[in-house]
């Protein structure tokens, strides 16, 4: 079909116009976490902003809505066609933004988040509590705003900008079934580890040089290609980039090799889902990775359903020994294992296991809700979190450091993100279940360093997809059923219980 | 005075827009060179075409064609007044340039370069040739075009993009006095030097994080700001990055560490004047650095004016013996001296002592005037290029790799920027000449490692200067004359044949 200077193609060529300025911005984000000098905050931020307000200003022309509206009715293939919709979806986004918001929120949002980076430190919630409030004035005011213009629910208006099409509804009822089992096999995990031999942590130091040759071991097994990515050193872990060129960081920790290797297998995760997407589309709205859901599923599809595998750390485990110069009891499998599958009622949420991290989601999104309901306030929130904590994991923060302030998003005025992690963890054990019952053998590759069919099935079934589907859709057309929560709970029970092994 | 809305404010706020996307691009461009993995060259080629095709619309918007006429009758300060000069500068250049021919010539210039690399690589003249003569022919066109819109004379349209006001007849009566000098002035240095001790290069190898140490040593002595910059490698060394971020690279040979360590004290004066730019005028044309002959002036004041002088050489040797664990007569200060001091008829440019170097561009300034005003072909180029070494330096290149294709300039479209390498060497002397005058022991100081007298009157005189005046104005304003050829050839009879001393 030819579409030459049809609605749709002037629809493409804004629409790479905007992505390639994402891309480039993409970049500058991370040479602001891993090379920036410290003093070039300030003018950073000047060329960032200013590239953010023209993508605004791109994205808010309302040339968009003729255009649209046109090639609606152009003969278009499905790719095209849900290419159009996912360009309306991030018109309609943005057009819902009042104008006379963004500057005042990007300043409240740079300045709590600032604040809150000081106030953690100190332990001093008063200091960071009027910034909040502001912040969480102008948060309630967009999602009012997206809310009307998109026609849902407030919170569900947030939601959207994360992972379009989700609802709060069906968020609730997964979130109930976990509720319901949860605690109770928390409980049951806790009690089976106890009888067990300890997890003990090999003793280090190890260097940061040979961590870093580990990584780019690891890396290499995982298939990530060195010709189009980076591995880098960043105070928080992170995956980003432009199309063709990812760079995921990590940190090292001297007395804890643990931490870093596995954060390098879930950010590779990430970052062959970005590898993957439909190069043919890449550019335009439809070829991007699909919402957070998704993306936390490839993450911890590598971390937690094949990284954290016996088969996995079966096989590392020499390799370990090699590049750390370990030897000894600690070293070895069992311990190993037992060590990357400890449970805990952990405090702080980007520590906890996979267990206890649901919960800790629940309780975000509990609060979050509230606060965006009007049903509590900001000034609630530091007893509301006890309370929670309490209530879903059992334990009470000794301060607020490891309580309310513990995550960043909320003073990033980052809310409807939360649901998201756990979102993407029942997501990824329901398309492991599935790329099992296709590659019935894929954990014994894996246990033999094996990673091709496993990437290839993804390739096929989630990356390459792009946004031809919603998010839900994707997960239907690759397992076969809805989301649900019986396969990650099925997982839980299986590698934490030994049930239906 | 109070200007708010203003059409002058109007003015500042288009022109900080630009400024700061400007300044973006030189991170882009950073870690194209340093950072970038191989296989993210399309992707970068993209983002930043995309950002260079929105700066030249922001560029060419009809918008300023009011507001320049109405912020001229405003009540402006000098800086102000000049940020006008320099605004309706860069919108008489932007609008100059025809609209249909900027695609046609990005795409001829990255064609042309890219051919350049490989054709240089197996000495192919030929499949370059038809290249360079479709970019030459947008070129020309171009040089056209600006010269109509701007009322210059052809090469002069040119020159003007690199050094604003610079005039061809200027330059001639500046080369023609040195053509009368440096021929004979080359030979008798040659002579002296041939009854001097050989300068003996000392043996490697000198490993690169030795270099590095060594050259981030010195980077430190010359007050580089490394809360505001970094010191990395790429294979073409050169300062970049963005207002507040300065950037320098170098390149480690194994073999000889002679030229890293002087790459890194003539890239360290490039980054010092983008340092020193005045504050108040960030992301404002008046705040830029003042031209390329104005740059290359900085660099090499610190290269050639300070870096080599005998002063310089013995505060640094015990350091050079330190850090590269050198030990012998070749590492003696008399040695070192005459290893800085060489000279030589050299066939290549970039390996040029300080004699030889204008002569180097004379050669190229003939050519490429005459190429642009029709008197010779592309295809004249090879051999017209042997006859004007011959003619100038007095030896024939054996090949075109170390002729005609040894720079990358021409093949990238740039005609009109040679003449700033010369003209800068001689702003240097200038420019030093007047500082020995303001502090008279500045050499003493150098050679005690103390350069920040040296770097405070640079901030004054130059450096904060900004674009206040044009080129010629601030080298009159800071050395008292207009730009001449005296200082230079004093310079070089000093240090070359001890005249003066």
């Amino acid at each position: 079909m030819s579409l030459t200077n049809s609605a749709y193609t002037e629809l493409e060529t804004r629409a790479k116009r905007i992505a390639a300025l994402d891309d480039a911005l993409g970049i500058l984000g991370w040479d602001q976490e891993v090379m920036m000098p410290d003093a070039a905050a300030e003018g950073r931020a000047t060329q960032m902003a200013t590239m953010s307000k023209i993508i605004h200003e791109m994205q808010t022309d309302e040339a968009w809505d003729e255009l649209l509206k046109t090639a609606q009715g152009e003969d278009l293939d499905d790719w095209q066609a849900a290419n159009v919709r996912e360009i309306a979806y991030d018109y309609a986004h943005a057009t819902a933004l009042p104008s006379k918001l963004v500057e005042p929120m990007t300043l409240a949002r740079a300045d709590c988040g600032h604040t809150w980076r000081k106030a953690r430190h100190d332990n001093n919630w008063e200091a960071v509590k009027p910034k909040l409030e502001k912040l969480v004035g102008f948060v309630r005011e967009a999602a009012k705003a997206k809310s009307d213009a998109l026609g849902l629910p407030l919170y569900d208006a947030l939601l959207d900008q994360y992972d379009p099409g989700r609802k709060s509804a069906q968020i609730d009822a997964l979130f109930a079934e976990l509720k319901a089992e949860l605690p109770q096999l928390l409980e049951k995990v806790l009690t089976k580890q106890a009888s067990e031999p300890v997890a003990v942590l090999p003793e280090g130091p190890f260097p940061v040089e040979r961590q870093q040759a580990l990584s780019l071991r690891i890396m290499e097994m995982l298939k990530f290609d060195f010709e189009s990515g980076r591995l880098d050193i960043s105070s928080h872990p992170f995956s980003g980039g432009a199309t063709g060129d990812r760079r995921i960081t990590t940190r090292y920790d001297e007395d804890d090799f643990t931490s870093s290797l596995m954060g390098t297998v879930h950010e590779t995760g990430h970052a062959q889902y970005e590898a993957g997407r439909p190069k043919q589309w890449a550019y335009q709205p439809v070829g991007n990775s699909r919402g957070m859901t998704l993306h936390e599923s490839q993450s911890l599809l590598f971390e937690m359903q094949a990284g954290r595998s016996s088969e996995f750390i079966t096989h590392i485990a020499p390799m370990l020994r090699e590049e750390l110069g370990g030897s000894g009891p600690h070293w070895e499998v069992d311990n190993l294992t037992r060590v990357y599958q400890k449970v805990d009622r952990s405090l702080i949420r980007v520590d906890a296991d996979e267990i206890t991290y649901p919960l800790h989601v629940m309780l975000r999104y509990r609060l979050e809700r509230q606060l965006m309901d009007g049903e509590i306030e900001v000034a609630d929130l530091p007893t509301a979190w006890m309370e929670a904590m309490d209530d879903l994991i059992g334990i009470r923060p000794p301060s607020d450091v490891d309580g309310v302030m513990q995550d960043i998003h909320w003073y990033e005025g980052i809310f409807g993100y939360f649901p998201t992690y756990t979102l993407g963890a029942m997501t990824a054990a329901q398309i492991f279940a599935s790329l099992r019952k296709d590659v019935p053998d894929v954990l014994d590759q894996i246990g033999q360093g094996e990673w091709s069919n496993l990437l290839a099935w993804l390739r096929t079934n989630v990356h390459g997809q792009g946004c031809l589907h919603s998010p839900d859709g994707l997960i239907e057309a690759a397992t076969g059923a809805p989301l649900s929560t019986a396969p990650f709970l099925v997982h839980l029970k299986q590698r934490y219980l030994g049930e239906g092994c």
